[in-house]
């Protein structure tokens, strides 16, 4: 198997949507997916892009991507990278696609001068947790994150 | 009294930089600063700008600010706005500042097509916890962030 990963470009958005939705069946969370194809493109390839996408590749089909953006740490100065979305297909799991994308990350932290590479994981995801701590990732234990969405953040915004 | 809000502009960084050493003295982790103001400049208005920072003025001195950058949402296919920092004198606190700052960043995400904003809290801090529940923000409890750095970080990035 030769897995290569590249930067996906506005082309691969088909592709990025199939595999967030993969994502989510795959969290049981299908019925969440609000995205599109017209969203995503405006929103990873427009004007302004928010984020950006690297595809696993095994002759030209993707078995995984990772989906991030850049945050910024005041205490640092500097910027991070956060990895919003980690996905391989379940049927190619277990040959170190993860682990590559990682590496691939924390590569781009460094050439672009980030302190931090961050991701959340669910409480109960031991598995994930266990070689998320064997890369020497820590906890941010005592931080939630609140979220403002809907009706309240329309709400607000009027005030 | 009349409190102003604006979005910083370059010539702002060593009044941003005061604030942020500010809030970290505040917290009891001035030792944790590492942020200079050259690397403030560059993160924050240097050929790619990692966050923005709007001030909360009085008569032209800052009494606060917020720090935010967008994330990105793979699930509602938009970005969101996410709040890094929000810090208002500890003398020019209880006059609404902070609600005023969070209303802004409220309305510039419903204004560029946001479907979220988020911001991390301590969870002893139930006197903030209190506040934004009242705003309708609710938290993101069952999710942990992981943070690799340093050596781990350069480590997985030499894999």
């Amino acid at each position: 198997m030769t897995v290569r990963l590249r930067a996906a470009t506005r082309d691969d958005v088909p592709v990025i949507a199939e595999l967030i939705r993969g994502l989510a069946r795959y969290e049981k969370l299908e019925d969440h997916v609000e995205m599109t194809e017209e969203l995503l493109a405006a929103g990873l390839f427009g004007e302004r892009p928010y984020a950006e996408v690297v595809l696993a590749e095994e002759d030209g089909v993707a078995l995984g991507f990772a989906l991030f953006f850049h945050n910024f740490s005041t205490f640092l100065g500097r910027p991070g990278i956060y990895l919003e979305d980690l996905f391989v297909l379940p049927e190619h799991r277990g040959l170190g696609i993860g682990r590559m994308l990682l590496a691939h990350l924390a590569r781009l932290a460094v050439e672009r001068g980030c302190g931090r590479l961050e991701w959340a994981v669910l409480d109960w995801n031991r598995d994930a947790i266990g070689f998320y701590e064997s890369l020497g990732a820590r906890p941010n234990s005592e931080w939630t994150v609140y979220r403002l969405t809907g009706e309240a953040l329309t709400g607000l915004a009027r005030q």
